[in-house]
């Protein structure tokens, strides 16, 4: 529910009442100046109407200390919106104005959505195809090394990463404290959940436009169990957790590169069911621009056909049952957590790169996505996946090298077989393209059942060597040829038009 | 049902009246001679009481040809029994005698049933690790090549070998003819599947007494789908089926290292449930000594929770569910297919050696065991999974090795914990013994929850390389100590007493 009050007289900061000119899919902002009395966060009630004809979307505002309340908006059309605000404050009710939303610039493709019901896509119907990494607390690390994540994702292919909101505390890898913290108070003192602290959420915030520069989504995980007593923060109440939600989407939600990861493991945070939807409702609300949105298990499965869920966010280390997922939510998959690359003794930690790529190859050719991760033991206890720094792994290549290959598929109607029994995985668009998977088998030959009448042509692809090597000759009907005899080869049959 | 019918006069073969010794667990043959005219497969009843105190087991008899009808018996308590013949035909009935049954040779361990649950055990007590191999249609084979499979299998540690009673037609890689038909007739004119061939069953029973004779059990498979119309054994109906399971229980059951496996992959085989059930019911009745029996699925599963099921017989590439089928059945779980070593195109025919070998230490340290094939490309087609003849894997040896590791546990207690998320497998006695795999991970470091309480020899475990490398020092409590950062290594912690 939005609380609109109507206020008698008003005043708004000048730069904002003229009109401007904005691009679509970045952010209108306006502020305001307000009272910075009492609890401006509780009291002060703030949202706006932006209207494109008789299109109309209403984000919430917020307040951001010392005065500063602003609302923040992302165009989705071209031409002229106007806007004016409510406010149960009058020198923040009532203010209105217009502005220009311009086109796009050819890098800004806007936020992404699902496509072909297993598939996504951004706003300008550029395919997306998720290839993401974890780096759960990195922007809550020394600025020095925040840098370095950043340089290091600008030489990857990664177009996606998992992020919490909230520090992060887990066994003896990541225990520091923030630069800053989510609230006022301290520890000792005990933390008030009704004030936000801004310079928490500015910096979260900056980190998700240096995120959008480098062309990555921000897979925000708004709760996560990774307290253990630390800082309590998993320790809200309910309201105090919708308090939060409510703040988290006025600040963020005009970044046209975020999801909503509403947890990870999330069955490890003691809230009921019911509270889980509820939280999901206040992002149905709130949130004008319906970005991408899930959840994350841990031990237990949450109902993903509910219909705020527009994806699966799957923890597991088995692949198998992604066909069965498919059919079963008509949804797309993403593996967001199938083991890290890595060398630690936990169970979660310790893949072998070979064994990453695999599960990237297998996920794409079930029909998902796969997402990295990277916990080597480091001296200084750095590991990629909570704190970012550099990558030691030799699985983000080989990634890249399959984001090539996912966007040289049929950009419409690639499905993938379902009967099969084993470690195979065909990923087929009828008489079109044919992409045979073949695991961590060593098979020295390929059988291919092709159809009689259309010709192929053959590549034998080496997912981990990074090669493509085209197969003398044209191709149809049963086919057998000669592999390396290795693991990780796929076959790639183009048909000849 | 058992047909006795008792015959006014008999003639019994004098060698066989006279008081003989036996060795327990050996054959005790009765040879008699009876009618040849007619159908003597069909026509002639003949059964035989042995007698034990007050201890009645009751075999049948089967006609060898040539007038010759013989009854095996394996006496399974030293002493001295009786015997009592019955039959329709008078030269055949109310023959009676007896002999000493004598003490089993040290290398004769008799039967193998189950033992603690689980596990199984020889019949005088001695642990039974199966570790198996797969070499369906070996005795089907020209006899030089049956003579190495043979001698290939004599310089292995594999105890139990899966068999096909028919022959075998499959794919590219076997389609020849038997020395042997099991009926008469031929495939032109049809086979009357009233009449059993005896020397393709003599044929049959002399090689499992070579298995017997180098100690590995003969896991005799007595259906399977694998004709695909070239002979035709696949299409006895019903009646026809018991027929020939009668028949074939009369011959071998008296060896002690024959299982019944009662069919591969047995959902491919168009029987009903109910038919299957008889048929197990058949072997109920007709089996005096209760061998292991067992079914083994393709895509479908059989209800193991049945009474005459001793064991599941799985084939999955799979082997997470291995502590849930533990707990549902509570009956030993024997992986028999988990993909076979080798190179072929075939989904089911290509692991590489590292990944058999690390699932056998996966199955061993879930609770379970599992049974080695191996099917690399060969220009005569001469398969070791279907033919036999040499080993080309690198497998083998390992599974050796891992065979030795299981003869070190403790014989009684050892269980899987069964809470665990991915890949590592814990085997442990509580305080006692502790076996912790960590499959293909690359971990660097273990992190050993062991008892406070008691302190504990550790050494390192190299599956693949077969090296076990103790860990100075003595541990308890949390124990961190540094591996070698490969895939296949355990850690063993052995209580010091």
């Amino acid at each position: 529910m939005i609380f609109i009050f109507v206020a008698l007289f008003f005043i708004v900061t000048p730069e904002f009442i003229s009109s401007q000119t904005i691009e679509k899919h970045e952010i209108f902002e306006l502020t305001l100046k307000g009272p910075s009395t009492g609890n401006p966060f509780m009291d002060v009630t703030l949202t706006a109407e932006f209207k494109f004809k008789n299109r109309i979307l209403q984000p919430e505002g917020f307040y951001d200390g010392n005065g500063i309340y602003k609302i923040r908006f992302m165009p989705d059309e071209t031409g002229e919106w106007t806007w004016i605000t409510s406010s149960n404050v009058k020198e923040l009710d009532a203010k209105s104005g217009k502005f220009i939303c311009s086109p796009a610039q050819p890098a800004n493709h806007g936020p992404v959505s699902v496509r072909d019901t297993f598939h996504f896509r951004y706003a300008d119907g550029t395919p997306f195809y998720p290839v993401g990494t974890t780096c759960y607390a990195w922007v809550h690390q020394p600025e020095e090394l925040v840098r370095q994540t950043l340089e290091t994702l600008s030489n990857t292919t990664f177009n996606k990463i998992r992020m919490t909101v909230m520090p992060k505390n887990y066994d003896v890898y990541i225990n520091n404290e923030p630069p800053f913290y989510p609230f006022e108070g301290s520890k000792e003192k005990g933390w008030d959940f009704s004030r936000p602290n801004p310079d928490f959420f500015r910096n979260f915030e900056e980190k998700i436009f240096e995120l959008q520069k480098l062309g990555i989504e921000a897979d925000v995980i708004i709760f996560h169990p990774y307290d253990f007593g630390k800082w309590n923060f998993d320790k809200m109440n309910h309201d105090q957790c919708i308090f939060y939600l409510r703040y988290l989407i006025a600040r963020i939600s005009a970044f046209h590169n975020v999801w909503w990861s509403m947890a990870n493991e999330y069955d490890m945070m003691g809230k009921t069911e019911k509270e889980w939807d509820n939280l999901f409702r206040v992002i149905q609300i709130y949130d004008p621009y319906r970005h991408l949105c899930s959840i994350h298990n841990g031990m237990a499965w949450y109902n993903h056909s509910k219909p705020w869920i527009t994806h699966l966010s799957i923890q597991t280390p088995y692949l198998q049952d992604i066909q069965d997922w498919r059919e079963l939510y008509r949804k797309p998959v993403i593996i967001d957590e199938c083991v890290y690359e890595g060398n630690i003794p936990n169970d979660w930690g310790n893949l072998t790169p070979e064994e990453m790529v695999n599960r990237f190859w297998i996920s794409w050719c079930r029909g998902a996505y796969c997402t990295h991760g990277e916990t080597y033991m480091h001296p200084q206890n750095i590991l990629w996946w909570s704190k970012g720094g550099v990558l030691y792994g030799k699985s983000p290549e080989r990634i890249a090298f399959l984001h090539r290959i996912m966007t040289e598929a049929p950009e419409e109607g690639v499905y993938p077989l379902h009967n099969l029994w084993n470690k195979e995985t065909h990923l087929i668009k009828e008489n079109e393209y044919y992409l045979f998977y073949y695991g961590n088998s060593q098979q020295a030959k390929a059988r291919l059942f092709l159809p009689d009448k259309v010709k192929f042509n053959l590549e034998i692809i080496d997912a981990w060597n990074m090669t493509i090597t085209p197969v003398q000759g044209e191709f149809n009907g049963l086919t057998e040829i000669p592999l390396p005899g290795l693991p990780y080869i796929a076959v790639r049959a183009i048909a000849i038009h």
